[in-house]
């Protein structure tokens, strides 16, 4: 019994209106406005809607002694449309180790510090774990201040299984690299126990996103669900969800590809009958009537089946061993 | 050479200034003015602190027709708070199929329903994804509005690795079935061949918390680090880093344990020599000291280990015949 949907239509609020309702959305618990205690901030920033930011970070930045950027010009463009004047300083993976040196020295002197990176939550997939460790051994505070993650982002909006999921970051670049990555997690995934499926979360630039969609087709086959997630957050934001062989086709027939990826993965369940997984479930059976049909030795029979699954002969053995020990 | 903190002492802004603070941060951008187009927006809501909630989380929650929340008394106190007057409906985990049928219908009239969970980013861990999953069945589109999630916020200032990490909710109720849980994804660790370490975020009660971290020491070792999160956001925020023995000891010292818990686990790699994953590198040859000191057969020696071991002895069985595999 579908209730009509009342306020639909209803005017837009206005300009005046809306800062109003920012100015009412502001907290009025006076410890909010207590001075910031000395400490490291951790501060997520928008990643790609400037308006993806809270009011604890807005306060944040604004009341901290000095700002630690991934990259300076970069941030000062979000410090500029929010209209924060701090100091900012540069602090990426060339020159991560120095600076943590340098900060933490600020820090035990009791400064306030915030850590940024260029989007999203800074020390995942970005630098900044290392200030962060360094931190915590001189025995500084460290204060995460929440927000936007792209990786949570796309996943709760995939469709796919959210109970579980782990987050990979960047693909290796080589392509040897990354099959050899990508089997060793569809062996992972053989492996788990869980009773959910754990969704597998990547980062991929777009220059690379046709080969990964390769590569992941042929290792866990033309079946398996996925969702790309493009743009997230921005105007053009857009999810593409189904199974691997009809993104790519789609992907395939665009004229350019732009943006970062966000690529969700749902690795089908043992039981599944679907891809490599639901094949391997019966590799000994498999690989018997291979050699007597073609009249040849394991090792052959071996070779085969691997080129046919797309995967490592080793790993394939590795897998066959343990399901041999399960059986006893 | 570090920089003297050079706005350190700045006085704090007062309860006006910040006002205009919030005022000047509003986007002032036209297109963010734009009425709402139709679908569900998955909102994310503080965690404790309420302002960590994003400038556009508070104009999607004051624009939409409906809230569905998982708890509409728990919800009404954020929405007070923010003086945003928006009619809620329940989703939770015993109506959510029965209501998601009923507000794809709205959303398929044009409506414009924000999805929000007690706090964090909704559809994990949380009731959600069933009506995630019905809107784009139905073809609705699906806004995510980032935002806190305490799984994330937790990692980044945990100092434990952020390159990976699984999250995993929260662990079985029952000791059995928790510890066969553990046990499993022990064993997936080992498997592992990634050369980062995935850090496991899982989430427990404080009634459970003293009888997980001994399930997790007798699985792991005592020396397996980790990082239990307590209060996140909140005034009273508390990181507890260390081994698994010392932070068990430091929580079973005190007077009562209180709070949500993120629990923060760093599984050792396989070169590693701490805990069992450093034990079972040499498996084989383990069984067969016991075998030979002890004048017992494989399965006694497997049966025994696997008792020092913490693990089931199946486990370690297949472990060995991995191991054996490996070698070949």
């Amino acid at each position: 019994m579908p209730h009509p949907p009342k306020r639909l239509g209803a005017p837009c609020l206005d300009s005046e209106t809306w800062e109003n309702e920012i100015l009412n959305a502001t907290s009025r618990d006076p410890s909010s406005l207590l001075p910031l205690a000395p400490g490291l901030y951790l501060v997520a920033t928008p990643i790609g809607n400037l308006d993806d930011i809270t009011l604890r970070a807005l306060r944040v930045l604004h009341n901290v002694d000095r700002i630690a950027c991934e990259d300076t010009r970069h941030t000062q463009k979000l410090l500029n449309h929010f209209q924060i004047d701090v100091p900012t300083i540069s602090c990426h993976e060339h020159n991560e180790d120095a600076r943590a040196r340098e900060l933490v020295e600020m820090l035990k002197g009791g400064a306030r510090i915030a850590l940024v990176s260029d989007a999203g939550t800074p020390a995942i997939s970005d630098p900044g774990s290392r200030l962060v460790a360094a931190a915590i051994e001189a025995g500084v505070r460290v204060i995460p201040i929440p927000g936007a993650n792209a990786a949570v982002t796309a996943l709760v909006a995939s469709g796919l299984p959210t109970a579980e999921f782990a987050f990979l970051g960047f693909l290796p670049e080589k392509a040897g690299a990354r099959r050899t990555r990508l089997e060793d997690l569809a062996g992972e995934a053989r492996m788990t126990n869980s009773e959910a499926s754990r969704t597998l979360i990547f980062y991929e630039a777009p220059h690379r996103i046709l080969e990964t969609l390769a590569d992941l087709e042929s290792i866990w086959g033309s079946t398996l669900r996925m969702v790309l997630a493009r743009e997230l957050t921005k105007v053009h934001e857009e999810f593409l969800r189904g199974t691997v062989a009809e993104i790519r086709r789609e992907l395939a027939s665009r004229d350019r590809i732009r943006g970062e990826f966000t690529l969700l993965v749902e690795p089908p369940l043992k039981t599944g009958q679907s891809g490599s997984a639901g094949a391997t479930e019966k590799l000994s059976d498999r690989l018997a009537r291979m050699q007597a049909e073609n009249s040849i030795d394991e090792k052959e029979a071996l070779k085969r089946l691997a080129r046919e699954l797309g995967q490592s002969k080793s790993e394939l053995y590795r897998e066959l061993q343990r399901q041999r020990a399960r059986r006893k």
